[in-house]
């Protein structure tokens, strides 16, 4: 029997995907979500509510590869890595827990995170195969990797995000360190990549969203320098759809 | 007007789709069917029902890349090229039209093909992600491609493929001219790659399953060219699930 200020063994996933059909990671009432059918399997197996805890939200569409994630198990029996299996047999098909394992007890998936790293998916011929449409956006042009990639350079470092904050974040600086902001190409599709000790709502798809809509207008790389000290967030492009992003890793 | 012994414009349409929640390629009453959406699309446009051939049928669940189909139009007014725009205006997201021309009046895209590329895609790694369970079948092994495409040699040339061929095929002939039959790896995927001048019903599931459950068990090479020739359909593997093939390309 365990100890009532033992909280038990604290295990911790690396979930992966396909976020189209849920309402986002958040457990919310009467939806379809990540956070929700999980802690329903944990329930399952433990024969009680279990709370997990996850290393930040993803929004509504948004798919991912790494997402991580912490929940105390009173459970003795089960070997560490055996958890993902165990609550596997009980998720649908579009959710997989890739990987358990046991941590410390202080480990907590948001708290103990140092960065997050996200990649949004570009395709680049015309029409979109109907294949990709479903996780990657589809542009009709090819763009400058070479001016992308210095817009992106105007973000590294601790940089005012207010220009790239949805509607409704309630964070109270806007300030976010940017380690990575990159386009390249893999194969035939094109990729953004960003790495930042955490993200405001909306700010992956507002910051590749607002680099192409600049990108395509030619804009001179010290107007985007202006567009992103202004904070004004009338001056961000649009924010991209939800099907091209990823949550791709999570490092501790 | 039309000459009433006038077909009208042949035109001939590439096709990739999204084969999961379809019931296949032929039109079925009151199913969901590729050619049905298709053939919905050119009523709205002509005003009346507009025959569309295809190359094949694919099963329920399977996907295309390069499906090929005509029709002939009355409508002088629209260029070769634009019919694609205006079809897929009037078609789901998960069917697209790549690309439309005006052909011969007597090319018929069932009956003018000289052959069909199918590919089956594998991925490796253990779970599957749930990103790509929908366009691929997830091996928990790595199989030996060598013996693979050792096996896979057995069958090029005319092969009666009565072993392979699913139940409710009624082809007269059982013989199918194979010209590829080959494994490799794209990145970090498995590819199954098989042109051959037609197929039977199943047909590429069941190579693909038969040549992977045999190499598996380390079946010698003159054992399985018996098995072929055996001709007795118990002997095959299993049929693989629909989710991982494509029809890749149709030749003319």
């Amino acid at each position: 029997m365990l100890d009532e200020k033992d909280p038990g063994r604290n295990i911790k996933l690396i979930i992966a995907y396909d976020g189209t059909d849920f309402c986002g990671w958040q457990r919310q009432e009467n939806q379809r979500t990540v956070q929700g059918v999980i802690e329903q399997a944990l329930e399952k197996i433990h024969g009680k509510k279990i709370n997990l805890a996850g290393s930040g939200r993803t929004d509504s569409g948004v798919h991912a590869k790494g997402q991580t994630a912490n929940f105390y198990s009173g459970i003795n029996s089960i070997p560490q890595e055996n958890f993902a299996c165990a609550i596997n047999s009980r998720l649908p098909q579009d959710v997989r827990i890739l990987h358990s394992c046991e941590v410390k007890k202080d480990f907590h998936a948001r708290f103990s995170a140092c960065a997050r790293i996200y990649r949004y998916f570009f395709t680049l011929c015309r029409p979109a195969l109907p294949c990709e449409s479903r996780y990657n956006l589809n542009l009709s042009r090819f763009p400058d990797l070479q001016t992308l990639n210095a817009y992106g350079r105007l973000l590294l470092g601790e940089t005012d995000c207010s220009v790239f904050c949805g509607a409704g974040d309630r964070s109270k600086s806007k300030n976010r360190y940017i380690y990575i902001c990159r386009f390249f190409m893999e194969g035939e599709k094109l990729v953004f990549e960003i790495r930042a000790n955490a993200f405001l709502r909306n700010m992956v798809r507002s910051i590749s969203g607002t680099l192409l809509h600049y990108e395509e207008k030619n804009t001179p790389f010290d107007n985007l320098r202006e567009i992103i000290a202004s904070k004004d967030r009338s001056l961000a492009g649009p924010t991209l759809p939800p099907n091209g992003l990823f949550l791709w890793k999570v490092d501790y």
